[in-house]
């Protein structure tokens, strides 16, 4: 089983690739070899029981696509992708990214003919839906993305599920919840704060809260994101028919739910540092965010995430801080 | 007001000119003139009071988007497309003209930068919604073309309205139904019956019904579809919020209302020029499209079409055959 995973140097593409060094597999099939494609030099995860290559490619530049399907790989994800912000900073780079990126992947696989059609998981997003919205938010809920970041992603769905349904490819695209708890640095993006008042006072620093405690969203932590990639990579396109796009489960929980996991886990003192200070500007993004998913259809193909927010912040320990809470959390 | 019409050798296109030569105006704004583009040669139409400009021009070549919109028209009606057998045939040519060719007239709008914010109607379709269908297909309902030129054209949706949230230019989109009875020679489109059945009797000629008298489907007259397009180009964009795309009212009837509509507008001999020869390929293709849409938010926005099939009919007498009933329909 050949490897691809486009966007490799991204921090799900990373945990993606370390966790296949590990399991070795997917879905019961050894990994034969990985290449990590990425515009910056992605890392090869320590331990592979198998080659991996390390390619610095941007997947929008002429001839790159073919290069990097040149091989055959079974499985390609396509994570790489310019962020909302980027996207929504710079249109032209956006679209350049995340659009026409997509479709020169999907037509070298294309090229290559009757008797290649691997398997492409491509993460979307629940950008691609926007306010207003219903009380229920299932798959069945209409694109209606607000940025052109969740336009780019809605179509890049919309493409996959034409070249599949042409038997061009078996495309299977996950829509991820907002990942908590991010690690690394806090970043720019309105949602940071989600990641940020659990990251930064783990590790003994003050967290900026810019809305209020009642705010709630979906979120999944990194791993759950990498289970339903590797899951998405192993499942019977036939199971999911026409429509090949489906939001992942997300544990729907308010930031005070968050606060509340945080003092259980680590005590006041790490929770105290967690400072209001309302942003109007990021309380009104987050305002126009689905708090919730009906994700029924995913969860019957077996995706899964964390149901209780203890567990998202259990992850982070163990995969983030070697398992020790340190600094103020003791 | 400078008009142009990107399509404007097709039927629709066509009508289009025609209309606006008749009225010398849109929504109370004089035409001051008029340029038609199209693969094949536009024919200016007869009676204008504004200069009309013909141009052959194939919109996914490159420049020649940025040569239609150096003037900077007022308005643009963009219904160049391939339809919906060819895209599917040609997957390659769809993209090309249906994808890039909507980006392209986008992208040379956006060329103009702060100052140019035209009026873009653009023709999408119902094929942008695949079954199975909920019993209410409104404009909530998903997008799930199953079909390549509804894929496209679903793209240009997304397109469209990302363009006009960003202030690029101010979209409408409208999903025309089945035009009913389309003029000129019988094609080979599965659903070429619909006016077939209609067309070719009125015109002393046997037609052949593939599927049973109880397929029930939308139509409407091309007469209204360009009373549609007209009305997209007149309506206050501030009404349709970020949602920029519309499905158009259309006639839900059955096979057997459009005969006995025949019978009683044409008389027996007319009508018994219908010959039944099941198709079951047609049949199948068939059984995959909507019966009837909920429309009530276009019909709160005043498009319209016509409310009983005779209605349809006596469009095309008007329209096509002169206003008078000719040859068999006596």
């Amino acid at each position: 089983m050949r490897v691809l995973i486009a966007g490799g140097a991204g921090m799900i593409g990373r945990k993606l690739a370390e966790r296949l060094a590990r399991d070795g597999s997917i879905a019961g099939s050894p990994v034969t070899d990985l290449a990590l494609a990425d515009v910056v030099a992605p890392v090869a995860p320590a331990g592979a029981a198998f080659p991996v290559e390390t390619l610095v490619a941007d997947l929008a530049q002429p001839g790159v696509a073919e290069e990097l399907v040149a091989s055959r790989p079974d499985i390609l994800f396509q994570l790489a992708a310019v962020v909302s912000g980027e996207a929504e900073a710079d249109l032209e780079k956006g679209y350049r990214i995340n659009l026409d990126g997509m479709r020169l992947l999907l037509d070298a696989i294309r090229a290559h003919g009757p008797g290649y059609r691997p398997r492409v998981v491509f993460t979307s997003s629940i950008a691609v839906f926007g306010a207003p919205f219903d009380d229920r938010i299932d798959d069945r809920f209409h694109l209606t993305p607000l940025t052109s970041y969740g336009t780019q992603k809605a179509i890049g769905e919309l493409l996959l599920c034409d070249y599949t349904r042409r038997g061009i490819l078996d495309g299977v695209g996950i829509r991820l919840p907002t990942i908590c708890v991010r690690p690394g640095a806090p970043n720019k993006a309105a949602s940071g704060f989600f990641s940020g008042i659990i990251r930064e006072p783990l590790n003994g620093l003050e967290a900026v809260l810019p809305v209020g405690d009642d705010v709630r969203h979906p979120l999944a932590s990194p791993r759950a994101a990498v289970d339903n990639l590797v899951h998405a990579a192993g499942i019977d396109g036939a199971l999911l028919g026409d429509r090949r796009c489906l939001t992942m489960p997300g544990l729907s929980v308010t930031v005070a739910e968050q606060i509340a996991a945080l003092r259980a886990v680590a005590g006041d003192a790490v929770a105290d540092l967690i400072r209001r200070e309302p942003d109007p500007t990021v309380a009104r993004i987050v305002a126009g965010w689905p708090q919730a998913f009906d994700t029924a259809r995913a969860d019957a193909l077996g995706f899964r995430c964390e149901s209780r927010f203890t567990e998202i912040i259990d992850v982070y320990v163990a995969d983030e801080l070697g398992g020790a809470l340190t600094g103020a959390a003791r």
